[in-house]
């Protein structure tokens, strides 16, 4: 951020620029158009500020990409750490949420489409975002797997690709808009009890 | 295709440049080149051949990228079927052979980035590609539904998601190189048996 003369009393300005600037940046990802075609000409243009307010505080747009896909995600919910079957429908139903709204399917789109590309957007975005989601998600499987909740033989990776493999999907090529509210639970007690017919 | 006066006796030399024009727009694919990034001067050029010999064919490089992404597509497997659990192993198998090449997994990447983009050729490849494959899996899972086989109140999308989602997962989020030969069999059992702790 840039030094000033006068004491720090909350910069409003400057503060409502950079969400003017995240705002924008959203708003043209979740236009259709991939970090390839996003330029700071435009994302300034729609923010209303002018370039060199964006290159004050980020060096360039995949920094800012980054950041702006960052101010969407929630935080982990604290866990109950009773059952795993809760414990995995809270874990997934935050990620149900960041997906549920078509800015953030647009996030998943980035995170997809640009994984491999050298800048990397998605592969940052991944780290800081989904692997601390995916770390949890984990820990909780594992925890099932030690106490007896789940199969013994559990394959971990195997239990997360079900269960956001399935969500990732919903998203993906499911209806517009919002995701129902009871995804979580139902690819949760899928995904635990199986799709055979039962003894 | 160009009319030409002698009979058609097979003419090598647009075949060759037909494939070296769709060999490179794979292996730019596979560099990592987004739909929106690729251009038919680049892909004129990997391939050896003049503009106007593209253009001739293909109206547009999106038209080219849908034609180049349907020359990987495998068959679908004919069905035993007679257990459902082989058919949907079949089934996955055909889909983790073709997103276990790199190249196919830049399929992957184009179909779910470009989906939400106008020109769509995300959609129309998943409509050309993808979309008989899932219609498949879904009439096994409702077979099974229907015979005993699997639960007899199952959520075909949600059965489709679970097994779907998990391979697409792996192929995206997975080691790099081909997935696993018994990927696909793991994939079935697990979403079948349920990864919680059976009675």
């Amino acid at each position: 951020m840039t030094t000033q003369p006068q004491a720090r009393a909350g910069r409003p300005r400057s503060e409502k620029a950079e969400k003017a600037i995240i705002e924008a940046t959203l708003d043209l990802i979740a236009e259709g158009l991939g970090v390839a075609e996003l330029t700071i000409e435009a994302i300034a243009a729609r923010a209303g500020v002018g370039k060199t307010t964006i290159y004050r505080r980020w060096a360039n747009k995949e920094d800012l990409v980054v950041d702006a896909l960052a101010t969407m995600r929630e935080p982990l919910p604290p866990l109950a750490g009773e059952s795993v079957r809760d414990d995995l429908i809270a874990l997934l139903d935050v990620v149900r949420r960041e997906v549920g709204h078509r800015r953030a399917r647009c996030v998943i789109n980035v995170a997809m489409s640009e994984a491999d590309s050298p800048k990397s957007v998605g592969k940052r975005f991944f780290k800081q975002a989904m692997e601390p989601r995916l770390t949890a998600i984990r820990r909780v499987l594992s925890r099932g797997r030690a106490n007896g909740e789940l199969d013994p033989d559990l394959d971990i990776d195997m239990g997360l690709a079900l269960l956001s493999g399935a969500l990732i999907w919903f998203g993906r090529w499911g209806p517009e808009g919002d995701l129902p509210e009871d995804l979580a639970e139902r690819i949760v007690d899928h995904a635990l009890e199986g799709i055979a017919r039962r003894a």
